[in-house]
């Protein structure tokens, strides 16, 4: 059957607040660079009023994704949870607007919309503290087994395991996707969320899933090896597709089936401006490529593209249409 | 007695939504490029369903204004109502965590905090929709001729003309600021409101304030000009200062005291992104200028960079600190 949609994504929904931090406010608030914390609503608060201005933008890491795919035109579809306030409207304005199919109701009391208080240091670099909000109200009710029946892939972030019941939903995603014969994919996201989860990701990466996505220090976490070549011979002898995303050095993507092996350069930028989002949009470009049939060293060349397009602006979500900033570069 | 604060403004406080739009876009809507529309709830809702994803950030002219001057460093206060939602606790955190004193009370009841819905358009032209929101609360009460008094200028926005008591508030703070021996200063804010209100603006011009602003729609609407220079003319016979802003042509101050007329180039950029802000932030500059005791000429030119910093990004509060970014060009 036709796929009415390229991917479909779940994720914890959230907009973001960014603003520019220097190093001393992270020393200050004892968070790791690059790191994403969780945090409670009187820890978002009290981190709020130190914060310079912001600005908000809807993200949410497969949300993100979602975006991107959108951007480059594909057919997407998301399902997150937020509430019926006004940063819930905004999230769900945004995402529909760029033609994403978006129908998870919001939840009508409970946390409000999810926060992610983004600190841009001067290197560019993001430190994030996600307070999750209605994020925690996800369920099974809110995966419709038909919808991910018609999508030809599944994507699911790894941070749907911190709130408490969005695990259900991602395993009957994952179910209904496998029982109509579709792709799942799962990233990641962070190194400090594969430390939470690390049995049940690799129980994941070792049967379900037929793309991951992780960085570097996410996939060293994976196998607890300590270095690249490692986690590599060990990414080597899952089932699936392993796309591993390095920065700067560009990405490795490996099939066990096939016996592939690809090394592809990052894409060149003009200036870094802010990394949220990088591997985010990578797994946008990645998998625009793989719903057109492309070869895999092609999936990650795109990948790098959208990566290295999302760097060069503030946030996560691609302030002009990539189609359109890409053009010509999308083979 | 020493000035507390260099500059107190009042105006409508507004969080923006910034979206690109095409010109069809404007068509579409019926919308005169670059200027400011006043819309209801329903046309706020029916507008942001036909925009595409967008970002937030705090925004109100005056706002962006003291904005700009606290991100200059000068002492700055503000007031302007707000609601007690989420919108609401944007626009207070992002212009408090500038250093500002912001005290006015939010809305307990009634509209939400105001929206402006700006199209930016590829030639980087902005054209605003408002939703004025809980500023329709403020009024009279909101303004304490105290803090008024501390202040070495009061500057006012034409735009606090359209809710309905805010006019009350805003012949207050004058009240308060002649009676302390303190500078008054109005910016016209678009040429549509001029023509709402060109009587009451050419009386206030002509006696209450020391300092207007006014670009070259503005003061052509408020003499019912044919031509820049008949304005120019006219704007010679008012008593105080004016300040007249012509985008990439620069700016010309008069002065009927001293009869001073200095005409000043606009600041070279790199590239023309959005010119949300630009008005204001001249204004943040020229005051900067004013209340260090600076020179006309001097002031046009503090106007003019500000302003050239502001239309090179994306919405009208600096990303970056203003005294970093224009180091050693501030004087």
């Amino acid at each position: 059957m036709a796929a009415a949609l390229d991917v479909l994504g779940i994720g914890n929904a959230i907009v973001d607040v960014l603003a520019r931090a220097d190093d001393a406010f992270l020393a200050r608030h004892k968070a790791a660079k690059g790191s994403m914390n969780l945090i409670d609503a009187a820890r978002a608060d009290s981190l709020y009023r130190d914060m310079g201005p912001g600005v908000e933008c809807s993200g949410g890491s497969a949300a993100n994704t979602i975006a991107g795919l959108a951007s480059l035109g594909a057919k997407a579809g998301y399902v997150g949870k937020v509430r019926d306030d006004q940063l819930g409207q905004v999230f769900a304005h945004d995402i529909r607007a760029l033609g994403v199919a978006f129908t998870t109701p919001p939840a009508k009391s409970g946390p409000s919309t999810a926060r992610c208080l983004v600190h841009v240091t001067p290197d560019g670099q993001r430190t994030m503290h996600t307070y999750l909000g209605a994020c925690v109200e996800l369920g099974p009710d809110d995966v419709d087994p038909d919808q991910v029946a018609q999508a030809q892939v599944t994507y699911l972030e790894g941070y749907l395991w911190d709130p408490p019941r969005a695990k259900e939903a991602f395993r009957k995603a994952i179910r209904a996707a496998k029982a109509a014969g579709r792709k799942t994919s799962l990233s990641l996201s962070d190194g400090f969320c594969v430390d939470r989860y690390r049995r049940e990701f690799l129980e994941l990466a070792n049967g379900e899933i037929d793309i991951l996505f992780a960085n570097e220090a996410e996939i060293l976490s994976l196998f607890e090896a300590k270095s690249f070549d490692e986690a590599l011979q060990e990414a080597r002898k899952l089932p699936g597709i392993v796309a591993l995303t390095r920065s700067e050095k560009g990405s490795v993507v490996v099939n066990a089936k096939g016996d592939e092996v690809h090394v592809v350069d990052a894409a060149p930028i003009k200036q870094l401006i802010d990394t949220t989002g990088a591997g985010d949009l990578y797994a946008a470009g990645f998998l625009f490529g793989f719903t057109r049939g492309r070869a895999l060293a092609e999936c990650a060349r795109l990948g790098g593209l959208c990566a290295g397009a999302i760097i060069q602006q503030m946030g996560a979500r691609p302030q002009v249409a990539l189609r359109e900033a890409l053009q010509g570069q999308l083979g």
